[in-house]
């Protein structure tokens, strides 16, 4: 899109699911700058309910209607994991700038082609980690870049999901590393500028045999090693039945920043028993829902300003290889480098 | 409108500035079963701006468009306090259903002549406190309501604004006891099943002598006493630098609840001097923006179920009654009775 | 004493009950620079359990001994509270330095007899507040005086016993006002550098029907003037389910201050239900077990040096006044002048 | 001692050092059933210090008069770590009840031979880590035993000091996992309910490069897995600019519970900067001094009783091995079996 423009981003969401409607809202009614004017779901009813509630013109079952409309400037993919790099590929040679969701693929050699393509094609590519534009979180990498903690030291990050999702998804999902913990090695990249050196983890099944079952684990704690000598600790959990458990604390040679869980009020109530406080809001929508709205201003104003956009494709691929480093380490009860897993890989 | 309708309620907005155009955004996007059909302000261009992000299709400078269409249902009354009671009753003798800005009026004899009109019309009306629908608020009602802390015996408001007004505001507000202190004497009658009783109010100027000499106070204190016995103690500044300052604690025989300030984010940061946390949300549309948009869902599902209004005129009246026995308490030195105030005035 | 000594002050303890066998331990293991040469009690046994445990040489059943004794420089009076004027008057007599429990008196006759016995012996007089003592409130009082929350304009203290005391207590406790909220009356007034101006109170029986029969009332609402301006809300209960709430917040022009309820521990715990904290301290020997530490260093202290004592006998009249128009306030329903109460009494 | 008994304990102090002196005032004035009868220490004047201050008839520059003393029932050894397992043999030898400092060596054939000689001579050993009494985290214990987090799966423990001791000491700790670390070793043995199975540890030289020349580490992050699946995180550092950070965290099936950083006071002042409240305590002796307490008054407690005392020889000795396990991961960055430590090594 052209940079000098000041009329509104045409865009198109292919995938009206959960997270795709979410997406389609936002777009509709709480960005500025911006028309969502086509929407497509390979479930169709899916595409028509969005398109109906929001006043969508253009509703398909397929992608192809928004990536050969030369009037839409830009495409947000919300559809399955295993769409993401294909998809990425055609709306790139479409000339579309492009907002998707993450992972970009499991598997380094999509990532890679997909990465290619945009580069080629000259687009934009935002990846949807979203976390990053979380109020709490953006506040504390601000502070930690404007020296508030002086040199970090040492990152903790609390990531613990209120309950495990269907066993069906865990089946697909790529694992704990590359599903969950995907998020918290953005995270832990987002806030120490450096790359991971070398990943230590350890997993288990805590919570319920049939995810060990499906092949996965539920519980893990993982050790980070930055090229930068930063130590980094996650912890993650499919289940917190005390609710979704979002913390990070960065330690630095001047302090330390804590960004605490989020709760839905602010009450707290004493008897003769305690004093009681809410929660953590429980649900990723509710958590997060900021977030999401924030991820997609950032997008469209991007777009409309062309400047880069603040989630990288490369930045899409790191998680990914922590991940996949992870997933070797935990297997060979051994640190693993980060340089083993991009060893014979094309570099984004 | 039938009480049996599934259509979307139409709704006509009056007064498009900073709070009309509020509940213009949220009645455009972010409540369903609603149409905004209508706009109108004494300053057309803030009504055709408001009608044109929002896609409104009748705008006006003047009310009686509204008022004389009949398929409009509703009217969102947010123009200026002195405007309230007359067009209550116009909207009143048009049929439709009301949604008003608190206060209804600085006199208790427009306020009757209001909710009279409003009675022989057999048409709803709700009164803007949006306080009500805070969740945190709310929460603590909920749990006052359910036993959780036992009898009531104490409840006490802190309410302090982090700025005073403009001085031009401060003299046609009402005095800080109608215009700002009205929301915390709902808020008292909301969580006491009872009405007041008696009122002590000490008041001062400490903030700023330019409001003594536009003959208001910027710092009091009113010491409540309800008809069932329980106490209560508000205390309201129009500048606490530190931010917006929300909080209410219930006492009873069996523990005690409090309502926290809300803060922006969740971050805290430890360096050698201390623990340094968030302050509470500053600005009141910050604070209460869920409020606002619980409030205006819940006015258009008691017109769509055709149920009683969850904030009724008479609720808009009692807060009223209470800031003038607090004025003439504080300018005679003595407790003053409601039963004083209400005498010789016709009851709601 | 004398000033330049530097030998140990030597302490006679009167009253061997709950709160002088504290600080009794106190003088005999915790502080510097004292030794605890002499006991008694009007229950004998009480005295020598006493000096047994601590090796207190000796040990009587009156006062006499002490007061008597050449080689003692002070006494500590904790004995029954109608014995406070006359001890005061006999140790300053017998020139000692003086600590006593407060009250002086109920009357205000007798409080103005003691401070005069008091200023022509020339001796030092220290009175029992030892709330000023505790490091939150110190702590709070310091940033206070250094300007920390800039000009003062209110302050507000929330003041609850765990339960009430037995009946049999509260019929000579002097009253609510004059037992419990004397605490906070000083506190105020230790806080802000004003006297008070005018009282206003409310109150009621709400936790036990017998404290009423017992002619006083579990639950006060208290409003002060002071002459400088600043506004005081005091709110006390006889009975806080929830353990011992005593808490004071100081709003100014540049900030508020806060002192919270201090825990016995620091653990939280999060399950499906909530986060659950600990209670505050509930016997105010465990809260306050520092400040009656503190307070009596800082006697001693005064002693050896030949300072003024940090609390002093118009300290330990002031707060009486205000609880007697507190009273008077309750009675006649209407806010009281301090001038009123001090009319035709002699000043200290 | 015969476990019949009701006279006091006759204990006898070696080594008058900061921690000694802290304990002999301890046994001297806070805890009850027990007679600090005898003192000695290297640097015959600390002990005589001591002696004179709290009255304690023997005082010697070498520990022969109390292991000789025939009426001294028990022996605390607060003398240096190379001492410990040689005072052991010689106390267990004479017969007495032994309470001693932590690490009772940082060699493993020196601790097996102390306790050799403690199971041989039937006496009771006691080893000091004091940590398993402060009042926080035996709260946290008590509940994870009594099932309120249910199942656990994973504990974290923070635990940084405020400042590096001076290199001098560094130099012969044995090094930051058997001088700080070797505490939370010990911590997360007493909170789950089995032995350690591995150790993955990361360290760097963050704070000082001085800290690097002395041989030693600054900051840790340490990885363990218990026989019984439960992960653990452990992260180290020697200086916390914002103070003694101790914090414990217990997840499992059914909630987490956290002992959180205990402060000085419970103040917070909010101005247009944030919301500022108080550093956790900044020196061990502050931060545990109750632990201290609590620690020597067990070990009376269990001489008198004749029971087994809280914290055994072997509780001594496995934090010594699961600390020589991380060093060896450190240094060949591999996860180190607690078995490969043991291998060879007389068990306890």
């Amino acid at each position: 899109m052209d940079a000098t423009s000041s009329r509104k981003v045409r865009v198109g969401l292919i995938g009206a699911g959960r997270i795709g409607s979410v997406h389609a809202e936002h777009l509709a009614y709480r960005i500025e700058g911006v028309e969502l004017a086509a929407i497509c779901d390979i479930h169709l009813p899916s595409a028509e309910k969005c398109a109906r509630k929001l006043d969508i013109p253009i509703c398909s079952d397929t992608p192809e209607e928004i990536l050969e409309n030369k009037s839409i400037d830009a495409v947000v993919i919300s559809s399955s994991t295993d769409t993401h790099a294909t998809l990425i590929q055609a709306a790139a040679y479409s000339g579309k700038d492009i907002f998707c969701e993450k992972p970009i693929d499991h598997d380094l050699s999509g990532i890679d082609a997909a990465l290619e393509a945009v580069r080629k094609a000259g687009v934009r590519l935002q990846i949807g980690f979203n976390r990053r534009f979380d109020p709490s979180f953006r506040h504390l990498r601000e502070k930690v870049r404007s020296g508030r903690v002086g040199t970090p030291h040492f990152v903790r990050i609390t990531s613990r999901d209120p309950a495990p999702p269907p066993i069906e998804y865990i089946k697909v999902s790529g694992g704990l590393f590359l599903d969950m913990s995907i998020h918290d090695f953005d995270m832990a990249r987002y806030l120490i500028d450096s790359e991971v050196y070398s990943v230590f983890a350890l997993g288990g099944v805590r919570i319920d045999p049939a995810i060990g079952d499906a092949g996965d684990i539920d519980t893990a704690l993982i050790s980070l090693q930055f090229e930068n000598g930063v130590l980094a600790s996650i912890d993650n959990s499919r289940q917190a039945v005390y609710g979704y458990d979002q913390r990070i604390e960065v330690f630095g040679s001047e302090g330390v920043i804590l960004a605490e869980n989020v709760p839905p009020h602010r009450t707290f109530c004493s008897d003769r028993n305690g004093v009681h406080g809410p929660l953590p809001l429980h649900f990723f929508m509710d958590r997060y829902i900021d977030s999401y709205i924030e991820e997609m201003r950032s997008f469209i104003e991007s777009v409309r300003a062309g400047t880069e956009p603040s989630v990288s494709g490369s930045d899409g691929k790191a998680p990914v290889v922590i991940g996949l480093a992870a997933q070797k380490s935990m297997i060979e009860k051994r640190p693993v480098l980060i340089s083993e897993i991009q060893q014979g890989v094309n570099q984004s």
